[in-house]
């Protein structure tokens, strides 16, 4: 993992496709890489994460979903980054060296969400010395909407050069403003083109043209949300987007209904970018 | 209310200057309000709201701070907005007539929160329609953390000129960055200075400084939220700041500890402003 | 005060009877005191609390309740306390003296809901030391499902005699298990006398009877609190039991459906109790 | 699973022993299962469930402790119920065919807790038809502290003879009145000898008796709850009062404190029972 190119910008938080009976669909993957860095512009993937339903598969599947990943990937995308998070920790470090076995550009870890700390903490708090405790530590997938926080861990981390890549989608501009480096995000896979011309908008700066695509893509996740929104959506959405069959989600996830899936459709296609597109 | 002038910019939540036996201490409006224009360079105040412990007075006591602010702030002011909600609607009723009598700028009220909705509605639904129902409404304090729903907000009531201004001090600049016009809290009677610059800077726009400064502004509200921070604490803050007495908060709020003042006023006075003071 | 009976067993946590155009219905009260006693056989009242929409009422409108509950109340209710609980404490205490003067039973306040403690305390510590505080507490109104708070109060103040009265009427078998010594709630306006058919079947001990009881009150509960049951729902029900016209309630209340007025009805009826009722 | 005894009273949620260094000790079951029955009085255990951090172990060691338990218990437990939930559903459906190959008596699966449904539902709402859908299911482990609806459950499935086991150890004896039929706990690997003398009183029914034992049980949780009770502590708890050596948790629990172990073990020792231990 050394001389790595520094990781910011957009890195789609990857589905995980699946055959109709439910098994993981390997196959799938290299066109889904092609697709994103062609069609989206995107060139970092999160691998096995919530999007991917990765606590939702057995250890062997995981692996299995890092290699293909890490394969196709290969001269293609910058960073393919394997959550390896699992509630437990010898199972978390399994999949950890396994990671490095395979090449992987890095791992990423969920917190304890089983039994979890009793006292709210602060991610600020969180990386006071983290590099002198973890040398290895790059940086943060910040997802909450508390930007107080996230201002204070980029402000007090500067020396360390963490990064900190923001993961509530439909605020990322606010996260930007106080100086996110990026964003981790299910959308990103079928809107990463859009969004990286508002990372391009906001990078000149031009913030009336940044605040137009943040408002449109806010316009499809909140009529969307409001239908009721989570990965299985998400795996539909992916669908009909990309032409690459996501398949259904695993269960105890339900697969989205057709009516939601031809309002989303619907609703996405009204949508005029300023680009035209 | 006609030919008004535009709302934007700052708004201070005024505090209610009591006593140190507990009575409310009008004799002072006079020093705030000048303290306000002249040191804090903020024009706008919204009277009677949670900072000002609007909920902890008499129907009675509100009417004469509501007063006072009113004749005070004439020819100083730009705007005097009083908050009028209460519990009971025949008393927000009354208060809201008397504001109107006595010529205030504008009034506001506080949603529902004994009795309140059952299901959560966000506020872009709310607004639809909004100027049919209410012809004299003019905008929001918008005081959550959900960006997206302050964007659609934002977008889809453009027509309609509503405006927009956020109530969570903190995280100001990601609500600028989607377009809010200004904000209302308590922060700008002690940082309002401080906080305009913050807008100057973010008007060019140089990100990069408002980015400074709201990184300042949330490194002293960072450290004192820590400490436990509430109205009690701001009115401590704001009396050794400007030198005007605000003494002690009303029942059911305890007043700050000498420990919490000392270590505020460390921390403030240990922060360095990009303009040298 | 003095030489008061001890306050046990039901008390009704009263309706506010309402005109059709939103007035309150003083007349009314009278044939209310009736009914309580003679049909509900319940003798004691909990006036301008929740139930009684008393946060929605001005304060003269809650001093001319809690005359007429008084007035009326004379020679056949035991004990008729009066809620004044008000976001300001200048008015509480004005409520207070008020209730005093009219030779109410007793008063009652609820907790701080506005300005609220930031830690999570159990009434248990509350508690403690608090007749040499308070020399006039006399129990407390306990509203929560957590039934070892509760237990531990009941423990630790019989030497104090204070009276534990529970809140959540669908699980108050549960409480009078641990040692609750009665119940204040809404549900014993309209379901008074079966309640009171329960506390005699558990004084016994015929817990199988008891609990028949609760079942078949819970049956009717569990099914409005499904269709949304608040304070308006609650005058609806009470209207059709009772017979007597309880009105609307006041925003930010919206009154009952006549869908969920059809529907409870007939849950209602459908209900055959122990005794044959 | 056939002829089997009908499963009531107290069932042990098992710790998971481990040595110093973090493995399962697998040679103490033998010694617990003996503890349990001897010293405790209880014969019924839950193995894998959170209080024996089921979820940090990988599925071998699950495997090895539910075949340990079924191994050890022969002829000395009435019923070694496993429990088989994971985040993956293989897994979890793996776990479940070992349960039965081994020769378990049953089997328990917790509710989806990371992809977890947006609506609150009820019990009462899930087991409608439940025996259709699920003919080998016996009952549920309730573990809130809404009575109104493990009343509704228990009424309402009386026909199906479902089991309901309550698991608030804290406030047992409410849902006892209720008519829950036992009860799964942490506290009774420790506290089952008086937590049975309290199930015995309350058959007699002598409720006084069965309060006093609540009470005390009762007052030992609310002194270490206060403290911050959860697994690493019942661990502690365990280790003292039985003297077989629980050992340390895993991550990310951390161990109980000395301060904690010795406030905790002289508030245990400070209680005197009814029975005069």
């Amino acid at each position: 993992m050394t001389s790595r190119k520094k990781l910011q910008g957009l890195v789609a938080a990857t589905i995980t496709p699946m055959t109709p009976d439910g098994q993981i669909n390997l196959p799938v993957i290299r066109q889904y890489v092609d697709y994103l860095v062609n069609e989206q512009t995107v060139k970092n993937v999160f691998v096995n994460g919530t999007t991917g339903e990765g606590l939702s598969l057995s250890i062997q599947e995981r692996k299995q979903l890092a290699e293909e990943w890490v394969c196709q990937g290969k001269d293609k995308l910058d960073h393919v980054i394997i959550h390896v998070g699992a509630l437990s920790l010898p199972e978390s470090q399994e999949l950890a060296r396994h990671a490095a076995a395979i090449g992987a550009g890095g791992i990423a870890v969920i917190a304890p969400f089983f039994f979890k700390p009793t006292n709210k903490v602060r991610v600020e708090e969180l990386l006071e010395g983290i590099k002198e405790r973890i040398p290895t530590f790059q940086g943060v997938k910040f997802s909450d909407t508390d930007l107080l926080d996230l201002a204070q861990c980029i402000h007090k981390n500067e020396a360390q050069q963490l990064e900190f890549l923001y993961g509530v989608d439909e605020q990322l501009l606010g996260a930007l403003a106080v100086g996110a480096n990026g964003a981790v995000g299910s959308t990103y896979n079928y809107l990463g083109r859009q969004t990286n011309l508002m990372l391009e908008a906001f990078a000149k700066p031009d913030l009336v043209l940044a605040r137009k695509y943040q408002f449109l893509t806010g316009e499809f996740l909140n009529f969307v949300i409001k239908l009721g929104f989570g990965v299985a959506q998400t795996k539909a959405v992916m669908t009909f987007v990309s032409g690459i069959p996501m398949g259904p989600p695993r269960l105890p996830l339900l697969g989205a209904s057709e009516e939601f899936i031809a309002k989303a459709k619907a609703k996405l296609d009204s949508i005029v970018w300023p680009d035209g597109n």
